[in-house]
């Protein structure tokens, strides 16, 4: 599949030879800068095009239709002889913008997925044309300077009052929570223990759970929560029952179905008069510290030996772009390895920087560029008031949604940006059918192309476990206002599909997931003719 | 410090209020594709001024003055408020490319540390762009499509007899290996074993035995190597001396120091003997399967049940970039993982694809985007001849060095793209005062911002270990032409460093690291001037 409006190669030159040498060009400063800017352009025209045809938060059709398009467009992915630079990048790219859910469309709102900065996706270019691997100072002088830099800002905003503290920048929550676990595990084997023991509340991240299942920990004990929080009493009776040893309590600071805080401080005392360390899985909530507003939602963090956080949520950057920022920099000497071609001692002795003790990785992608940029644009202040922003849009729009008489809001603890909500006409209905027109609403509203909403299932006002709709607010421009729309549409939606009107105001007759709705075909249509 | 060229903004504008509203614009489709065409401009004129100032393969004077001048650029990183989104980005992608080792430059060879396509830095934008997450089809509709066709054609490069091969796109080699031991342990504990010994060659990577660290597996047990490879007899002695249980052997194809590949089909036969497992770490030598003249030299790595490969060495693609190929799909189960946010059953039932169990990540970059494009780009036969041109170059190479008389080549097996040399200064002295005297050079280059070399710790053709100069050969356009120079460095660093000539012809008086040599200072004074 060729773009049009730009030249092809004739058929009279040797395009076997010519694609192959087009595209060998190397894109940093002592390669072909010509090449990278040409190829750049190609690759900002392929974005524009796909979001166009897509024309909207995601494609319409389901996901065989969405196969089904993205195949014409690539296939043949390997083929014997290639098809040169600028058709292969405009075909992959196009391919992957008419196919994206776009989180920089409001009614992208499933997960915590947020909308990159331009500022952010920019400056990743410049990781991807230089190619810096954090491993060894002679790959990444200049970068390992900058990575040292927002390490140690990153690691101040949670230990301002710490001597020493530090940061390692990781792939996200998932990496942060197992090198956490790992860093407690080799702590407890330098006291002569045999492992540790983690306690993990109902609410956590799934990854906290894998992250004992890699590293062979026993499997951790549950702690109780209310509401959708740890309950401290709780965690003191889990701490009381075990028979001593080392334990890491694991709290969390914006659940993912939620966004809810535990108690931290409550929390930290308990296991200071159990001995016991605290860790925080704050991905989401870390970066309310931005903000002096809101950072008191934190309070107790931290007594925490670490914290996960991560940017590529509330923090807008491009996956990945996580955070352990851990109380003392001592604590992350277990991860620190000698490897004679990447710092050899007499190396290290002359002065050649080691950075091989910062990761469980090895070559590393220089993800902190994009973060610097990032920090130094918006500084302390911008980044502060965006947060605010999108908890500020959440507050409102979970207001809209309790003066909407068709909606009813998940009320209770308060989230940070994550609002749950259901059609009152799923109350009607008895429990599971209800549920099942929730998770109708949002796999029809998918199909359309027309919103991407999450689900959660959490317990409603009555103690009984329901299927909410999730909209977990992090567009840095968004407001409530421009929300009215979707909330019509989950309305529009849920009568139609719970059989009560003949058919949605924006299209007659939707179709179950796996072919598109007509509503999707129109607006499709309407972009591609 | 802000560029030159470019009007900043107005005095009397709310400086505060603009640079936040400028620098949250988003970055996709639904964005402000304005913003983003913009930014990258500046981030491709940052990316050339930084070039320009670095001058050569690393910035000269050593790590202080680089820190230095790096700090300069970016501090205060994280300001009360920010700088907005041009200045910022400029300042940090001038200064990741003013202090790069650029590996598009023919002297920087020290690592496996590849010069990046521009066909791949472009397509990688709309990865930082469009921010689709793996995790789950509502954020990733179509990259999950181009990810599923990647991965087919990686695994049927591998095992093209296997009826049902997968592949899993991970960080790295280091990534690649863990999974592969993770995935060992689980079918030996789901055959009710406890745990899975691993052997590896005295050759490996440290990755292996930090990923039997990190999963709790007991400690790996070393094979002998002669001369950097594997000796089947001696896996032979080391399997048989067990006691029984699950075993993974892990062979090496491309070892880091030597890039010297295992008698794999030896290793295979033996392990078939034993009944135990093979894994292959073939980080560097997998993509010698993209060419009919080099493929042979993996003979017997279809044996293996899994592979680790990257393509962000040989494959020239940014970090990150990393492969594990499984000989049955069916042997990934051990990933699956259930969370209602992301893949809720009755979601699944109704035909979304669930996408979770690819990868020990949840939220996960598609870093398959820029190797669908340079698949497509450059065909099977293209990356073929690009791998059979590192490989050729590096043979030439060593035949230069073989007719020059100051220096002497590490002879033996036969390497894939990498070439160890010393000059013969370094044999004229007792061995530790020789081995300084290598180390001392690479190091004295680095300082001088002249070329970038690696180094290695092997055995010498009279069995003593000694210290080489290490060349790795990857760049996709650079000859053994090209390199000439590079040799007349090191031979007239060595003279000089030896003492037995007063200056090198380049610059008369170079310093020790931590201050540039004067040659250095001249080549950078030439371009800021």
């Amino acid at each position: 599949m060729h773009r049009t409006g730009l030249a092809h190669r004739t058929a009279t030159e040797d395009a076997t030879a010519h694609a192959t040498a087009d595209a060998t060009a190397v894109a940093a400063g002592a390669g072909d800068p010509a090449a990278l800017r040409a190829l750049t352009a190609v690759a900002l025209e392929a974005l524009a095009d796909g979001a166009a045809r897509r024309g909207g938060p995601l494609p319409a059709g389901g996901p065989e239709e969405v196969a089904r398009r993205t195949r014409a467009l690539i296939t043949p992915l390997l083929p014997e002889e290639g098809v040169g630079a600028e058709d292969a990048l405009y075909d992959v790219v196009r391919a992957a913008a008419e196919g994206a859910a776009d989180p920089a469309d409001p009614y992208c709102v499933a997960h915590l997925h947020c909308p990159p900065l331009a500022v952010a996706a920019a400056a990743d270019l410049a990781a991807s044309a230089l190619n810096p691997s954090m491993d060894s100072w002679d790959q990444a002088p200049g970068a390992a300077v900058i990575e040292e830099e927002v390490t140690a800002e990153l690691a101040s905003l949670v230990y301002p009052r710490e001597p020493a503290p530090d940061a390692v920048i990781t792939s996200g929550g998932t990496e942060s929570n197992l090198v956490a676990l790992l860093l407690a595990r080799e702590r407890a084997q330098a006291r002569g223990e045999r492992t540790v023991q983690v306690l993990v509340g109902e609410n956590a991240h799934h990854s906290v759970r894998r992250a004992a299942w890699m590293l062979g920990l026993p499997v951790p004990v549950t702690v109780e929560c209310e509401e959708g929080r740890m309950v401290p009493a709780a965690l003191d009776r889990a701490l009381a029952s075990l028979g001593g040893g080392p334990v890491l309590v694991v709290a969390t600071a914006g659940t993912t179905d939620e966004g809810l805080i535990d108690p931290l401080a409550e929390l930290a005392r308990v296991c200071r008069a159990f001995g016991a360390e605290m860790h925080v899985d704050a991905a989401y909530g870390g970066p309310l510290l931005f903000s002096p507003e809101l950072a008191p939602r934190l309070h107790g963090i931290e007594e925490a030996v670490s914290v996960t956080y991560d940017l590529h949520k509330l923090g807008w950057q491009p996956v990945a772009a996580g955070v352990l920022a851990v109380s003392e920099a001592d604590s992350l000497r277990y991860l620190s390895l000698s490897a004679d071609y990447l710092n050899a001692d007499d190396d290290t002795e002359a002065g050649l920087p080691d950075l091989l003790g910062r990761s469980i990785k090895t070559s590393r992608r220089p993800d902190v560029l994009k973060i610097a940029a990032t920090l130094r644009a918006l500084g302390r202040g911008g980044l502060g008031r965006t947060v605010e922003h999108c908890v500020r849009t959440a507050t409102r729009f979970g207001q809209d949604i309790d003066r909407h008489e068709a909606l009813r809001r998940r009320t209770g603890a308060e989230g940070i940006s994550t609002v749950l909500f259901r059609p009152v006409a799923a109350d009607r209905l008895p429990d599971e059918a209800g549920d099942a027109l929730v998770a109708a609403i949002r796999r029809q509203l998918l199909s359309e192309g027309l919103a991407v909403l999450g689900r959660a299932t959490v317990p409603d006002s009555d103690g009984a476990r329901r299927v909410w709709l999730k909209a977990t607010l992090l567009h840095p421009r968004t407001t409530a206002g421009d929300l009215t729309g979707l909330l019509q549409l989950v309305v529009e939606r849920a009568e139609f599909l719970a059989g009560q009107e003949p058919a949605p105001r924006v299209g007659p007759q939707p179709e179950p997931l796996g072919g598109p709705g007509p509503a999707a075909a129109t607006r499709l249509q309407s972009v591609t003719l």
